[in-house]
């Protein structure tokens, strides 16, 4: 079974970290709720879920999950801002293993310099900003591109959910 | 005295919208919110400030306009997930009036493809997408290129206000 990091703040899009969430753990996965401050309780765009961050960033490793997950909403912008969750999501890229992500979720890849030649989706209002980093955008429900899985919106989530848990 | 657009939507950083505002007011300028619905009540992310909607921003023109405020916050990435604030925008930078955006704001600049070979500042989580779109990034708390001033976050509102009272 694979310990999948969530890499999250304040102003997630709900249902983008609870439901893959809930369909990992459903098939007997881990997750692990990394973030800026071990314990602090982060909130959605919505409102309707508030989860607690296990470890921070600077804590953990690479070594010491298998998977990573990007939920949308705000919350990669709010981490970007902070060296951390960039150089975090960096080294996920470089070790080849698996990254989901949806919606605003690609922010954080832009920051991290990675995106050069790779093949992604995202929401709509980041297009430019993922073409700009040098990737092809393909406005797709699902787009795989070796170790990135990437989706637009939470209309996407049942093959955003499938191709994830077929990288597991 | 000039008339000055301010294209704003839910989520903006409330001081950015209200502080430049009021100085503007304060001076005699004319302040016209233009949005994706006439009328649409706009509350900022803070929750401090609600705005209506004067016009749509398709009902207008950047003709009827003296200068243009793009407050930052999360406004900047819901506009840009439409056509046409993307669309007033290009117009408006491509004719060399006066443009004030703080924080977020240049993402609407950097969807409207405006940026190569500018220079600007903005929320350091956007640097690396500001950096992408061919503009200069300066870590100032105001930054003066031809019709474009921009500035960082709140904290920067002094000089802000000052450089954008200065162009009008």
């Amino acid at each position: 079974m694979a310990k999948i990091a969530v890499i999250i703040d304040d102003l997630y899009e709900d249902s983008e970290y609870s439901e893959p969430s809930s369909a990992f753990k459903k098939e007997g996965h881990q997750i692990i709720h990394i973030g800026l401050m071990k314990n602090k309780k982060v909130t959605g765009k919505r409102n309707k879920i508030t989860v607690r961050i296990d470890e921070k960033i600077s804590d953990v490793a690479v070594d010491d999950f298998d998977a990573l997950l990007i939920p949308g909403g705000f919350s990669p912008d709010k981490l970007r801002a902070y060296e951390e969750p960039v150089e975090f999501v960096r080294s996920f890229v470089k070790s080849g293993k698996p990254i989901f992500m949806i919606c605003h979720g690609p922010q954080l890849l832009i920051s991290a310099i990675v995106l050069e030649g790779r093949t992604i989706t995202g929401w709509k209002s980041i297009k430019q900003d993922i073409i700009n980093a040098g990737a092809e955008y393909q406005d797709q429900e699902v787009v795989i591109d070796d170790n990135l899985v990437s989706s637009r919106s939470p209309a996407d989530m049942p093959a955003f959910i499938r191709e994830c848990l077929a990288k597991l």
